[in-house]
């Protein structure tokens, strides 16, 4: 098979010609939208002009990028920014000179805030027909929780994901990267994308709705149904656990240099290849379960006498599914990496630039990137004006 | 706001009338496929008659349910199943004639494999160019790693991932959840309904790849960007981490009677509120980052000292954003996990019944459910024949 990433672009991105007005601020929202002007959407982000989306100022790792977080330029490249103020007639106006031009609309308002603004569905609907209208809560539309804040770490901890990582003798054990966050946004992104599919049949709108604890609670599905099906709550390993479900070797171990991985393999066989006579004995898959922490420990004991490349040795060309555990620095460093192309540079007309990573999905063979940064508050509100020929407020 | 999913439905779920070929097996392909049919698109598993998806047998926690996995049952709920082997001329004829009626497959074999089976990007749009065409590779279609196994595990571990949970002095820590599979898959639908979107437009299919790698790189993406800007290697915390770019007092904490999680605070309003005192000196939110471990243990030892509900009433009326950490039998216990009504009821032919999770995105206000169960291997040939008129081999 040759390079695809080579072939020659013949078709527009999918969402070309495609408007998105996102009221939304923080991560879930916006990295929604992020994948929606990746696939050639043309993303606005609709911000209060006295400091726009929070996100501007939530800065990770103490790092800024001018004025902004550089969190919040990651997820905001190739977007433009429109200042309003929605609690102002004259630019309420305005917005809903951008709904009726739209094609989608997102925000992550608490329950009941778009409502009182005026720009429920219901309200949406009939000055656009056509929008497909994207919400995004913490908890969902109904039940207790509906007002309580929304965000990452708190829906780990109250989804029951942060017992299913890390051993039996540590506490809950958060997630490091936001994965309420990016996979609620995930889930939008697929509801508006359906949306559209059906528009294109019935030339009508939708409303979508998501929620933080819906969708990691939906991350944890295959263990959920295990856990609805015996009742019994899960529990971590004891030795290098990697999943509540999962039998041994399924996990990380040290070597004398470093860290191995080995997914699902035969214990019995396994023990024959890294020549660990004390794992001959579990010959019967039932025991790989049942018995994992004591195959695991069995395990780590012996794989910490010697480098990962050793075993490596014997396991690859058997065909055993593992893998080195690498760090960042020596990931960047590898071949599979560059290959992979996995980072873009991002320019500013000040002439600064900002290397960040680029859309996973690859369309027509292609490797999707853009150069354009996250905007300025308010950078394209002119521009917006005029495209849209909306007056300029007085 | 009204309880909006009790409002009556008046249109079609939006993927009603897309039909979708699945040959993928495993996890992240069938989770994107499930998604679509969740969405409503008839989704049709081509399954090799001797065994069929690898996943029937890939059973986690020793459970199956009749002769499959309830793995397989839980991520195949409403699909039907046709038998074909690809080697075998008829039925690849047969497979043709599904490919020329379907509007998107699906495929994870390794880069190769189906060009050599004459099922190639380019062979598939000379039967049927408005198909979209998917494939889901371990590490992308370029690259050294071209060809090693696509597991969840181990693209954890090539990809950095399993260094930002955990703590300082663990060795690296995996996610709990298989996250590669299942935002792999994600994306996989993402650009599946994108290119449909383009279709209702242009009249002509795409192709869309995706990859473990590539999508579980994307997770990372905002951490990837801190590091590819300040160079450094992100470091975990020592103290209760629950992100390696996170600042004091983010972390999950034992309290005298279970865990609390606590967000993003001013750790001086924090000291106050908690009636901690050694906390009050940090107003430098500069040092939030750079003293994280430090304030971090003051935390722990104080909260360590009282019961969570104690800690809730002085932070919840305060507007912190905290929350009790609860496991699963404490969540399906509680009125905000049945007021979302999270669950629903598979039903098999036979009488049984299987209780799992549902789709995570409402559409039109509707929650999206549907009782069909997963197919036996084969389960729909004869019927699915007969709606393709296609002729049964001799």
């Amino acid at each position: 098979m040759t390079d695809s990433s080579e072939a020659s672009a013949t078709e527009p991105l999918p969402l070309a010609g495609i408007r998105v007005l996102d009221f939304s601020q923080y991560l879930a929202g916006p990295s929604c939208a992020l994948r929606l002007a990746d696939l050639g959407a043309d993303v606005i982000k609709v911000e209060r002009g006295d400091g726009g989306d929070q996100c501007r100022k939530l800065v990770i790792a103490n790092q800024r990028f001018g004025d902004d977080s550089v969190l919040f330029h990651t997820i905001n490249r190739n977007k433009r920014s429109f200042a309003a103020d929605l609690k102002k007639p004259q630019d309420m106006a305005q917005v809903h000179r951008l709904i009726a031009q739209s094609d989608v609309m997102i925000h992550n308002f608490r329950p009941g805030v778009m409502e009182r603004l005026g720009l429920s569905w219901e309200a949406v609907r009939q000055i656009n027909p056509r929008v497909v209208y994207g919400a995004v809560t913490g908890y969902g539309v109904v039940g207790p929780w509906r007002d309580k804040p929304g965000q990452d770490l708190l829906v780990q901890s109250l989804s029951g994901m942060a017992w299913l990582s890390g051993d039996a003798d540590q506490g809950p054990v958060p997630s490091g990267v936001p994965a309420a966050d990016i996979l609620t946004g995930a889930h939008l992104a697929q509801g508006i994308l359906a949306a559209l599919v059906r528009r294109a049949v019935t030339g009508r709108g939708a409303r979508v709705d998501v929620s933080l604890m819906e969708s990691l609670f939906d991350l944890q599905f295959e263990i959920f149904t295990a856990y609805l099906r015996d009742g019994k709550a899960p529990q971590r390993g004891k030795v290098n656990s990697a999943g509540v479900v999962s039998a041994a070797p399924y996990g990380i171990y040290a070597t004398s240099d470093g860290y191995l991985a080995i997914a699902m393999t035969p214990v019995d066989r396994l023990g024959q290849l890294l020549g660990c006579e004390s794992l001959l004995a579990f010959d019967d898959p039932l025991t790989w379960f049942a018995q994992r922490d004591t195959i695991k420990a069995l395990l780590r004991d012996h794989l910490a006498t010697q480098t990962t490349q050793h075993w490596l040795d014997r396991l690859e060309p058997a065909d055993v599914w593992c893998a080195r555990v690498l760090d960042w620095p020596q990931l960047v460093e590898h071949d599979a990496f560059k290959a992979l192309e996995l980072t873009q540079e991002l320019r500013y007309a000040d002439g600064q630039s900002l290397m960040t990573t680029r859309c996973p999905i690859r369309v027509d063979g292609q490797r999707i990137t853009a150069t354009r940064g996250a905007p300025l508050l308010g950078e394209h509100t002119d521009e917006i004006r005029a495209e849209f020929s909306l007056v300029q407020p007085a």
